[in-house]
């Protein structure tokens, strides 16, 4: 009998890799924060000698959700205005709460939030980009999820720093002090094209090569973004990126609702990554991104929940659920983007994108155990004829028991284990008496 | 002091009328089934003696939510096959497992399931289309759900009945037995236009008038529909509905995703409903219903989950979610369809939709005591700044605490009281061995 930290019996077992398998009545042994094995349960009870022994008699256990692209700290915004018209809700709202708000404080109350919210919705991983990104990442850090911390670059002066030079110079500098942390890494995230210009992102390009890390930047959101690129520069925004040499497997290309067939080659040739955020693509009005096209040209498509000012909320098996469905109307196509599709996007996908899927994204011997337990034995999910189908179709992110990052159990029974939920009710309700008092100052629409 | 049975005293009460309006620290007086009051909860204290007093401290009341397009039986076959072309999974899933296993105890075990999942999140009356219409409406009379059961017609036989005549007397024989029951209604359901013919739609319409019932038919539900009535009909489904006398405001016109702005304008001139289906739309990639225009036209646009075969759930607080995003998108503007059109689309108007808008559909004094505890309490609702905002946008049918249907309560802390899950689970199970093994072979395409 061999010793090791936790044995995991399940009913059902979805490890992502291979694709579509079901595993029943398995086992995952963890040891040291990796996944030592994946077995029968009868096997595993003979072979291993567990300290903790968890039993999931209803339950799938898949790798942990990975959101791919979000702005953890605007979460303290969730629902401020919402059903605007985008210059209304940016003018009158978002850019008044931003400049009188954003600031250490919030954006450590706002991250811990979102970390909590998102560990209750089986999000082991989530990539970030916002102001203060030091504050983020001590914030992930010591929550124990798993997170790439965008080193945030804008031309226009903002409480973090007054100018690109100073946003790179605090970019590097969080970067090189995360170097040996092992949850969190680092990516850079010039904002957009249309907010960035072309000597920051060319540097940009330069220092993600030397230093090996992802560029996460927002490209081809809206087509008035288009339209723009087209006056300011005479070509479309994603031709500038290629011109200035990033489209490259570093590029996390987010949003990517106006695509022409040339460009969904190019990123496939290219091995850029696509990020795709349904749900807030389709409140703030963006367009469709044409998810299945991209699947089907062999570009990697992954997930985000965006921030929950325009979400409004970091849910992933929603958003799975969203773009399973919201693809097979874009394409015309009951068969486009199954539900086996949808989970490895928001799983393996995710991980491919942000170059760590030798760590995290499927349930293999040798990575993280980074491991969500789903109940699939409620009501709601009678009968059950295939679990992957519940999984994204039937389930919610209610339905998450448990959840471990890299072998440490951060939620037990629907308790978060390190963070304080009480207190984060608290202080939730401390900034909305704040910053709803500065809005009905500020706004001029009462949503 | 006045004695009543009920007094439940709440952070919020969204009464949906007047439209828009947020009642802090109110409470509802429930007497005799109807709602009695609605007043602040200091008065409410000081005026009325309950024999039962709820405390709602983070909780909003709304309106119980009213499912206008179902299948409830078909929950049985929830997930049973996903991701396929429509013919695919109509000829080698759908219809060969009907066509094995729809009779008295498949439409009963599968209406009780139904209805269950339905209270549990939050929905106290649907309206409902299916085989074997006399047992869902026994099943739903039975749990005290609200219900309009739909008199099925179709051309062809089923096990239900074997031709229009047929069908035609069984469900007179159906409306005349519930003619008295409180919360029992029917309506004529002509699966539709492209699957009945032109003399049982002019004699429902007769009847219709007759017996003063709405008429609940699948209208315009995909593009090859429309193509198939030009090369029958020689004219669209709806202007040969409209050439029968069919457009009324008795009409329940189900999914209309291909409309013309001449369609909209006579929808909006004869009083007809559209009920809106988003996620099966999106599901059965059917393309888009033009919502927003909908309503701007003054049509009035009701909700529905659809049958859990092509949803594949009964969750309108998803459907709500859905509906006011995917209108955003669809109009091109993010101020369509906002959080509060969204809840009376699923409330309200699907009262108004079934001719029971004096009954229920609002917390109004005099209508019936349907109503919803949603606790806004938790971590994924804060900050909370709009108690609306935050029921479309960030609240799932989880944190849905308590329901009452006409007075009498069915959900108690999330536990169901007058059905048994457990029984409901294990029946389901039974269900789901039978019919997988079947499908298995049936069909030529694994999903």
């Amino acid at each position: 009998m061999q010793q090791i930290d936790t044995l995991l019996d399940a009913r059902w077992i979805i490890p992502v890799e291979p694709a579509g398998a079901v595993l029943e009545h398995h086992s995952l042994a963890l040891h040291d924060g990796q996944i030592l094995d994946l077995l029968p349960s009868e096997q595993a009870r003979q072979r291993y000698q567990p300290r903790e022994h968890h039993q999931f008699p209803s339950h799938a256990l898949i790798p942990g959700l990975i959101n791919t692209h979000t702005h953890a700290a605007m979460t303290l915004f969730r629902g401020l205005a919402d059903d605007l018209p985008l210059m209304t809700w940016l003018n009158d709202h978002i850019w008044p709460a931003e400049g009188a708000w954003v600031n250490p404080e919030f954006v450590h109350d706002g991250s811990e939030l979102a970390i909590a919210e998102m560990l209750r919705g089986g999000t082991t991983c989530f990539s970030d980009m916002y102001f203060f990104p030091d504050i983020t990442a001590r914030a992930a850090a010591s929550s124990g999820i798993r997170a790439t911390i965008g080193l945030i670059m804008i031309d226009f002066p903002t409480a973090w720093a007054a100018h690109p030079d100073e946003y790179l110079d605090k970019g590097l500098k969080l970067h090189d002090s995360y170097r040996h942390h092992p949850l969190i890494r680092t990516a850079f995230a010039p904002h957009a094209p249309y907010t960035v210009s072309d000597a920051p992102l060319s540097r940009i390009q330069t220092l993600a090569e030397e230093l090996d890390i992802p560029i996460h930047i927002h490209v081809h959101e809206t087509a008035s973004e288009i339209e723009q690129s087209l006056q300011a520069h005479h070509q479309r925004p994603l031709a500038r990126l290629q011109q200035l040499g990033l489209l490259s497997p570093r590029l996390l290309a987010v949003h990517m609702t106006q695509l022409t067939h040339e460009e969904i080659s190019q990123l496939a040739v290219s091995g850029s990554h696509v990020i795709h955020c349904p749900e807030s693509n389709l409140k703030l009005a963006s367009g469709f991104c044409p998810v299945h096209a991209l699947d089907q040209a062999g570009v990697n498509v992954a997930l985000g929940t965006d921030g929950a000012a325009s979400n409004n909320d970091l849910d992933m098996f929603s958003e799975m659920r969203t773009c399973a469905l919201l693809a097979k109307a874009v394409a015309g196509d009951a068969s486009a983007v199954s539900a086996e599709t949808a989970l490895r996007m928001a799983t393996l996908n995710g991980a491919r994108a942000l170059g760590i899927d030798d760590i995290t994204g499927s349930l293999r011997p040798g990575k993280a155990a980074d491991v969500v337990a789903v109940d699939l034995g409620d009501i709601e999910t009678q009968p059950l004829y295939h679990p992957i189908s519940q999984l994204v179709y039937a389930t919610g992110r209610d339905k998450v028991s448990d959840v471990w990052v890299a072998g440490v159990q951060l939620l037990a029974g629907r308790q978060l284990t390190r963070l304080d939920s009480q207190q984060l009710r608290q202080r939730a309700e401390l900034w909305r008496a704040r910053i709803a008092a500065s809005d009905e100052n500020h706004q001029h629409h009462q949503p």
